[in-house]
């Protein structure tokens, strides 16, 4: 390795610098756990439980499995489940062995899914009943993927996909032999997140297995997790939201409780019924969540802390959070280039008092050996309070973006920074607080929507001149798509022509929810750059 | 940088690896309280008291200070002192600045420590009250020791030293300017500390700031500081069993609280003056402590931990500390090599029942993020209880031993493993069984005998204060096993009291076959630890 400028030359003495050595997978964290409490529950996912000790069982079998079907380390897997032990199990049982692991948003459209496939190049792709369907058409048109796994409900698994291949029984895979766990160095990739592109493009987050492992000390030093809490997985399993307490939840030895997916009433059920202790939700999940009526039949009381991020929470929906979960509210703000952990705000005063009363409606402050500093557009460090770029630095920061090295190149300074988009400030106590997404995103029910992706979508229909999505203020989703459309001619096309064009080409949940249909051209800049903010205006 | 085996080449992207950015100075854990809470009372040392803005300054003011004589980034700094609150300034400001932090043993005579000044080329010794005359000796004898910096009790310190050299008074370093934090990378060097040397030369252990950092995080998850706990330096700073909790409890705003050196009533009366809630102790203190009637006299109730390491305790002298301090007792084991931290012994259940009748005995589980192995002497890992040499891996295991390529070569393995020197098993629920230093076992007539083992016979013995066991040359068995016995009251018991206690206990080959019985206490290292190659050399 290259000598470290300015630093005694430790590297003379022939022995692997201790930030590049060895023994760093993230798997670990479920090895320990496994070796010194196999007894304890691991899983509770309806009638399937599982001790740690079944858990490690299953988690090498599925890596032996696959390395069975011809995979060799470093080669991507995707996955595209709801939420189950057994998607718990290939968050651990991929990277186990070496291999990279794929999340694939079960929102997505098949041809978004399919984009992202060739993108990473993954070689195998895993699915549950649900996705099935769109798993056949994936394998068929995607040319590196070679390999479907089905993990059925009943066990059983269909013989072969649409071209005649076979399908891969997941509960085959998990049988013996197993693989020992590979001996990753901090700087090996473990997995392969994609995030919306600024240019429409979806992008692969390399996250390495020090990041990982960096988050969930973070999360671990933060949230505390403990051998008794009993982590829910409501929100999706794919989303880093969901995925920064995975490896934390497991490495302490607590227990990872599933429901398929979020909705207000199962979620309460097994609240109650599992005594859940922790979770993680998004801002829209809670607001469902505390007005839905067949809540407040359910005993919540084992709840002691419900995590969320995405966005802030409007203080009346975060005042009917307290009073409904009655257990602490922990907001965090981060990005799937942070692992994702970048601020926490954890209250510790009354709320209706200052500093609290303030702070409340902050991001927090950095999670313990995670750096955060507003920068002008110089580079240069911002006053107090004064509005600039958040940039984020430390072990969690992701290694780059897959095989994009100018975006790469663009979002890491060269001393480690990430710059994040987002437009924020620091107040004289070091809380940031998070004014815009400067990446002209939308935060609708949990979900990141690029602008741009809307806005090429609706553009191509021939009836429109110009357009602007951006996001306004929802009771449901906090935020909702809406866009500001400039027709060609009036009358030219209705809402309802755009909804039918934008579905096949973006998920469900990108396509515009109210739209402002117009002749008028669209307020401009000097530079021609159109001024969002003042379409914006009227909804704030 | 390399590529690594095995991986995706994520270092194509031209981006430098996680592993290796820079954002990793360890004083980043004050420069983080500092930032969000600069009223927290950080230091309380007599009539000294500073809250963490002022600490932040101070330790700013120290690395502008060093710069501005000369020093640059990478030179090595030693610091000879009792505990105070400057002397926590030193473990803070030295390496902020880049320089190298080279703390010493101030148990050592002035030659064993210009030979350490000497080997890590230290260019200023920074000295208080106690140690002024040593530095100056040292100042004249070595070499690279070119300033001597003086932290005066009263403020001011003499003009010039023995050689006509000008004395620098630490408040004039510790004034402004002050200097910034160095950009450190991962694997930058943060200190050397010797190693006590008691097999021999002593030796320098190289603590990186990624080392010192996987440390901090470390005790944090496993210890769970917050900012209500107030830590006492109560055992010798420069040593690491002290330091391990230094940079975790600066991270979450706890109060350090100094005594200069340990004593059992000064001890007592400052846990009782300042509430103190934590702190870290050598079993040769704690039995100190609990058998000083002085103690009795003190409220001690405000104790939350005391975490212990160095060698395990008794069972009787730990009965004993539970009962006079009241409050868990965590031991750890680890070494200057692991930074220190190694496994953690916290009991979870009731001492008189299985498991934890026998699990007290053991040295516990690996720290999170800390991976242990028992190894035979070909590296192959050993079966469950069976006895062969500790081995651990991870963030904080040292880069090597300073400008001793063999040595390091030797301790640590191409895949990143320290071979620690001691014997241990591992039981089949993953608890660690220190057995001993491998250099400290008899073998006697071909049989292994594992000194503490015949300690612990001994110890439990009611007229017995301290012991020792060690092998002496022996015309029949080649070695035999000794005991030095220091007992409560001279003519407590005899030689026959002794073989006749020990023989229910262990083997016969193993109860000694001479005795040195006395009432002077043992020669102890800074550390605490009986210094056996005293005791040895006269037999030799």
């Amino acid at each position: 390795m290259a000598t470290i400028p300015g630093a005694n030359p430790i590297d003379t003495v022939g022995a692997i610098p201790p930030g590049l050595r060895p023994g760093a997978n993230v798997a670990s964290a479920l090895a320990h756990t496994a070796r010194l409490h196999p007894g304890r529950p691991a899983v509770v996912d309806g009638a399937v439980r599982h001790d740690y000790g079944t858990l490690e069982r299953r988690v090498a079998g599925l890596g032996g499995g696959l390395l069975g079907l011809g995979l060799r380390a470093g080669d991507v897997v995707g996955v595209l489940s709801l939420n189950s032990s057994r998607h718990l199990e290939c968050w651990l049982g991929v990277p186990r062995v070496g291999l990279v692991l794929n999340e694939l948003n079960t929102r997505l459209a098949v041809a978004e899914l399919a984009f992202i496939l060739d993108d990473s190049a993954a070689r195998a792709l895993i699915v549950d009943d649900t996705f099935l369907d769109a798993g056949r058409s994936l394998v068929a048109s995607c040319s590196h993927l070679h390999h479907l796994v089905h993990m059925a409900g009943d066990g059983t698994a269909p013989a072969t996909a649409a071209d005649g291949r076979d399908i891969v029984n997941y509960e085959t895979l998990v049988a013996p032999p197993a693989a020992p766990m590979t001996d990753s160095r901090t700087d090996d990739l473990a997995g392969i997140f994609y995030t919306g592109g600024t240019t429409g493009r979806s992008k692969g987050v390399m996250l390495t297995h020090g990041n990982l492992v960096a988050n969930a000390k973070a999360m671990l030093i933060e949230l505390r997790y403990t051998a008794q809490d009993r982590y829910l997985h409501a929100g999706p399993m794919f989303h880093l939201a969901d995925g920064a307490a995975t490896f934390a939840v497991t490495w302490v030895g607590g227990t990872h409780v599933f429901v398929p997916s979020f909705a207000p009433g199962p979620v309460a059920a097994v609240i109650e019924a599992e005594r859940v202790t922790v979770s993680t939700l998004v801002p829209t999940m809670i607001n469902l969540f505390v007005n839905a009526p067949e809540v407040a039949a359910h005993d919540l009381s084992s709840l002691r802390c419900i995590m969320y991020g995405g966005s802030p929470m409007p203080a009346a929906v975060q005042q009917r959070a307290q009073e409904v979960l009655g257990c602490e509210t922990v907001q965090c703000y981060g990005m799937t280039e942070a692992s994702p952990a970048g601020t926490v705000c954890r209250i510790d005063g009354p709320v209706d008092e200052e500093p609290w009363a303030t702070r409340v409606r902050s991001a927090g402050v950095p999670f313990t050996g995670v750096e955060v500093s507003v920068r002008r557009s110089d580079g240069a460090v911002a006053d107090v309070d004064e509005v600039g770029e958040v940039w984020l630095r430390g072990p969690n920061i992701m290694a780059g973006y897959w095989r994009r090295p100018e975006e790469t190149a663009a979002a890491l300074t060269s001393d480690g920074w990430y710059r994040s988009g987002d437009a924020g400030r620091m107040d004289t106590d070091g809380y940031l607080y998070i004014v815009d997404r400067m990446k002209d995103m939308i935060i609708s029910g949990g979900e990141n929507i690029y602008c741009t992706e809307v806005e090429a979508a609706l553009i191509s229909h021939p009836a429109v001149l110009e357009v602007a999505v951006f996001g306004v203020p929802d009771d449901q989703w906090i935020e909702r798509v809406h866009a500001v459309v400039v027709l060609r001619e009036p009358g030219a096309a209705c809402e309802e022509d755009f909804v039918t064009h934008c579905r096949p080409q973006i998920a469900g949940y990108k396509v515009p929810r109210s739209f402002d249909l117009r002749t008028e051209l669209l307020p401009k800049s000097g530079a021609g750059k159109i001024l969002k903010r003042e379409l914006r205006a009227p909804y704030q």
